[in-house]
């Protein structure tokens, strides 16, 4: 079994750092059921490190073998599970005039969990295309990855600034922005190409870009909650558009 | 200001174990917004532990002051935020004859982050009580607290047996179990008094239970994702049950 050395264990480590999954233009995933999952899709597995179960289970997976304690060296998980990879992180062609149907905005999403709920749901219900703000997490976070169960590998995630995105988007798109108290959307349908806005966790939707929507929906409240989880919120738009289309 | 005592903080820092909670009837809730929440609530707070800007702001609340530092001896966020307080656990009365509408039952629900959103979730859309099994995670952990968002005093959460309460309800209730694949709650009109069950993050619904469900319901789905979020899911049908009823 060869020992890992220090070089390759320290740039593992540095992987948890953005600046550094820019400069290798590498992430993390962790696990047999995420590692199977990103092996079927496009993304290329730059390298994987496993314990001998997940090796005699994988004879084929050019694995460098390692034992568990080792793995845990590397590993951001509280409990490492048998298989870590590192993955290249692909490059999207990035075309508004591409994007159909549902395509969602986020504004300064920070959570990490939130943001790997966000776009597991979008696989879920077929958006294609997520564009994010420069300032949301990023999605190559492996609290992000590990959330996001594989779906990371299947919808495109862009960021770029979003008020001149969404101004150059008025005339071939509707924009909604999901804010508490906007119109219901048992009153508003959503139909055709559609840019859903949704906001930071705790501060909403940014003022500048604010000015951009059309309209602003929101989803009927029965009880005493002040909000939905941001998460949970784009769910419920996601799962509505698909209803009504 | 006076010294944090060394009893105090020991019985805080065991409240983040079930055991003790139990022992103490008190759990603990932290910073402004969920406590100004709370303070609004029928739920009974029996201390406050707050720094001198707290304090200040909220002269009449019976708080003990602290450093910044004391209250980060005491506490579980990252970031401890201004104040921290016990509550009593509230009881409530169990009467499965005086739920109505959307009940959700849950089945092993584990992560604190979902139980909480489900609780917001519950809490938004007017459910009134949510049942749990007994393996369910604790509400009064500090990570639901804290997910719940201040709904944890609005929604009444119960831990009972579920199989034998399931059964009793056969007569009155639509009992509805949410799974991957059931028949969409498209087709399938959830109206009227419904228990919805809801099970575990990566098991789902255990077998027992499962013999007892009327119908199967689940969520179309559009794209690759293998499933849908526990909580994400629980709150589409909660949002499909307001919409048709």
């Amino acid at each position: 079994m060869p020992a890992l050395s220090k070089s390759i264990l320290s740039k593992i480590k540095s992987l948890s750092i953005k600046k550094y999954r820019d400069k290798f233009q590498l992430f993390v995933a962790e696990g047999p059921t995420l590692i199977a999952d990103l092996q079927l899709s496009h993304l290329k597995i730059d390298s994987i490190y496993a314990t001998k179960d997940w090796v005699e289970n994988n004879p084929k997976a050019p694995a460098i073998e390692l034992s568990s304690k080792e793995l845990t060296r590397m590993s951001s998980l509280k409990t490492p599970n048998q298989v870590l990879c590192l993955v290249e992180i692909p490059k999207y062609e990035f075309d508004p005039k591409k994007l159909s149907a549902l395509t969602l905005v986020l504004d300064n999403i920070s959570d990490p969990g939130n943001m790997g709920s966000i776009i597991r749901t979008a696989d879920w219900f077929g958006v294609q295309n997520i564009v994010c703000s420069m300032n949301c997490t990023d999605i190559y976070n492996s609290k992000v990855v590990q959330a996001s169960m594989g779906s990371i590998s299947r919808v495109k995630v862009h960021y770029t600034d979003l008020v001149p995105f969404v101004k150059g988007c008025k005339d071939a798109f509707a924009i909604y922005g999901l804010v508490v108290g906007g119109k219901s959307i048992n009153k508003e349908q959503i139909a055709g190409d559609t840019l859903l806005i949704v906001g930071n966790e705790s501060k909403g939707i940014s003022q500048e870009l604010s000015s951009v929507i059309s309209k602003k929906i929101g989803i009927d409240s029965f009880g005493g909650a002040e909000s939905l989880n941001a998460a949970v919120a784009t769910a419920i738009v996601c799962y509505e558009f698909n209803r009504v289309n």
